[in-house]
């Protein structure tokens, strides 16, 4: 056992006696109403940075509760002494919650965090921000306390940035790190945000679809006629805009679009594999979303449609008589909304533009076509290659003693999209949440095996952060 | 000159030396306010049947206000001395005028009629109802009173029936039809509007096409899902159904629809001679609508199209998120509005079943189906050997010195409909209207020689009638 080693296990011990303090804290933290959406909890959501920054200073940090034109940040900052010149991690967290309504279906008050049993997780710390994000964000601080407690240092450099307004739609975020990138910027950002494969089975967050969309807007008559007096020879443009977006697909599922697919980058063989080697309930899945089969490109596993294929969705659409009734009109104008979930190697302007090429050549020429509030972002394929994603693989399975999933996201998550935009910053995402934690909902939850291994998983990723090279900016 | 050739001229004299008492009486008529959708008019509806109803009387009518749950139905009998035993004709007009908003567009006083120069029509009579439906109305009681001035008596039995809730959907007819049908029934009803050809062509109303409708409702995933999470294996709805409406449709703009077409009878081939040689103007027909081309089936004249090819109409479509700006949402739901014009030989019930049958078989199995308020009434085409049609026809020759045009009508015409259906009655439809009188607009009229001529020829019908056995019911 070398002396590095020695030190872990003593961090991990501390962690294991120090664990009926920690959920004091966490309990305290929970208790806490940061409603960071409705305005009449911005008292609470300054309590909870004040609270959030005094557990940091308790860890040894410098902290400070930052304004914002919204909900303040919480900085915190340490400067390893042992490794001032190693790497230096930034560790993303947000201290607001969800609202709680409906109150009624909460099984017992929301606040007032408690342990209880779960049939299906065993122990599970009960009440609304357990786990999205005061537990998952506390696990980290309790990890560098735990650090600082037995080494009166921590091993690699450390700067904590807690967001108050992350449920909100983060309005303030991207002009605080505009002011600010410079006190948070790092070698690479830590995001405790995301999910576990299972309760039993840790994940790294490894993909994130992008995002693109667009209005389109066609008119086709001057103005709403009366199907009587002129249908037939009259262009319909709901049945133009159904023929067109119908042609936006062919028979196996697979967007019709030129070009739609051109550069996309297969995902990483292992990777690949260890998805479709995983017990996924693709039944449940669709199940519980009252399907029975999936319905994506019929040549991909459900869960490569899910993560690293790209979409083109309608997600609404309107035109002509929509009330009660029957009203024989042929309309003037029929409209839709589309968006596109994006892979690594597609830009979303060249998506939109191709887009728009096919959809405008797929109508007549009586038909005026219009599009409406192009807008996109790219996918995000983090490179598995880089030290901090091994440090964080081996970790996990040294906590869990088990491999740690790939997982994809299909979704994507507006933090990495600033942190990787503004500060040009790698990410690793690894969070300790499960799909049952009921977050944004009644009955929130987060498994105690979730906080616990969690604190020490994150113990075990700063001891060998600290033995890595200083990773690559 | 035989003596029945003798009293039609001097009838038609006795017209055109009256001309100015005729309008007169047009113009008292139009100044009564008689807005049936409007309770605020509930009086002045009154005063014009009541007025109608003197205007009957003087021409040798027993006239009768008759009440109904709304505005009364004006009924007038005459039981000819010298035709006892022949036909019997019923009339049909209604008293009630659209509302007149906006006022501010009117040239000049809606109620206050008077006689005018149109640049394209010459004289015309400027006012509410001028033509729909007083000044159209009126041309059969002025034929009528002017064989009475002349000859003591009508040359043939007439009822004469005017309703005052044309213009607000018939909410009283046929309540009063069922407890006065017999006091309305004729051997066939002549029906007075409908348009000319143009304003130098009278026509006849040969066809008028039924009208199916239903509402499609589908339903994908069990909720609205989030197309980040789900987007791939959920199906889309929106999607599904733009399939299967697009599938409706072959390139030639045929309905798809097994069935959809058989039994139709092709119109009757000199009608159909008869259009194709009518100097109709397409393009503008299709550039007043901001069209170029016409876009039913392409191998029929757009006349042929409109009047008597059926259509599958979308009335309307909404699914999904339809506010402002983005939300990527894959909707649980989607709907649309569905109507059919239909040309005789299809039935309702049997287009109805067809195309349900046809859209769900487009649909996979994880799409819930169904459809709702399923409804139609059949296509008219009326009989054109019928010995009133032969009349109709010769006295708008006679009178215009053009032959009368086989219009067709896109649309169904509801005292059609209730007079076939509710009385078992033939329906002859002739009316001196213009497509340009700004029927239901501001600026309404009626062309001089519309009205002039349209009494001229009722005149002529009259004595044609008289001529004719009796029509079998």
């Amino acid at each position: 056992m070398n002396s590095q080693t020695d030190v872990l296990e003593r961090v991990l011990a501390k962690l294991d006696e120090g664990q009926g303090d920690a959920l004091d804290r966490l309990f305290s933290f929970i208790a806490v109403e940061s409603i960071s959406t409705d305005p009449a909890y911005s008292e609470q959501c300054l309590d909870a940075a004040k609270l959030a920054a005094g557990y940091l200073e308790q860890a040894g940090f410098e902290a400070e509760v930052a304004p914002t034109t919204g909900h303040p940040m919480v900085l915190g900052k340490y400067r390893s002494k042992a490794n001032e010149d190693g790497p230096h991690l930034l560790f993303y967290g947000h201290y607001d919650v969800q609202p709680v309504d409906p109150l009624s279906e909460w099984s017992r008050p929301p606040f007032a965090a408690e342990i209880i049993e779960d049939p299906l997780n065993g122990k599970v710390i009960h009440g609304r921000g357990s786990s999205d994000d005061k537990g998952q964000l506390l696990t980290f601080i309790e990890a560098a306390r735990a650090w600082h407690e037995v080494t009166g240092d921590l091993p690699v450099n450390v700067t904590v940035l807690l967001e108050g307004e992350e449920e909100c739609g983060s309005p303030s975020l991207d002009g605080f790190l505009e002011k600010r990138g410079q006190d948070v910027r790092a070698d690479f950002a830590l995001i405790c945000d995301t999910l576990q494969w299972d309760k039993d089975t840790p994940a790294i967050t490894s993909m994130l679809r992008g995002l693109a969309g667009v209005e389109i807007n066609i008119e086709g008559p001057n103005r709403d006629l009366h199907s009587g007096m002129y249908g037939g020879p009259a262009l319909n443009p709901i049945r133009a805009l159904n023929k067109a977006l119908a042609a936006l697909y062919d028979d196996e599922g697979r967007v019709a679009v030129p070009g739609f697919y051109d550069n996309i980058a297969e995902p990483d063989p292992s990777m690949a594999a260890q998805w479709r080697s995983l017990d996924f309930d693709d039944k449940g899945f669709l199940a519980d979303i009252g399907l029975t089969k999936p319905h994506g490109e019929s040549s991909y596993h459900l869960l490569e449609q899910l993560w690293c294929r790209p979409t083109i969705e309608i997600n609404g659409i309107w035109g002509g008589y929509i009330g009660p009734g029957q009203k024989t009109v042929i309309p003037s104008k029929a409209n839709a909304k589309l968006s596109f979930r994006l892979v690594a190697g597609q830009q979303p302007e060249a998506i939109l533009e191709a887009v728009q090429q096919f959809l405008r050549a797929q109508f007549d020429g009586d038909v005026k076509v219009s599009f409406s509030l192009p807008d996109g972002s790219p996918a995000v394929a983090f490179d598995l290659t880089k030290p901090h994603m091994d440090v964080a693989r081996q970790a996990l399975k040294d906590e869990f003693e088990r491999e740690p999933v790939m997982l994809g996201c299909g979704g994507s998550i507006p933090i990495v999209e600033a942190f990787m935009s503004q500060l040009d910053m790698d990410c690793l995402l690894v969070g300790y949440a499960l799909n049952d934690d009921c977050i944004h909902a009644p009955n929130e939850k987060y498994n105690l095996s979730s906080f616990q291994k969690g604190c020490r998983a994150f113990a075990r990723m700063l001891s060998g952060f600290s033995d890595q090279d200083k990773a690559s900016p």
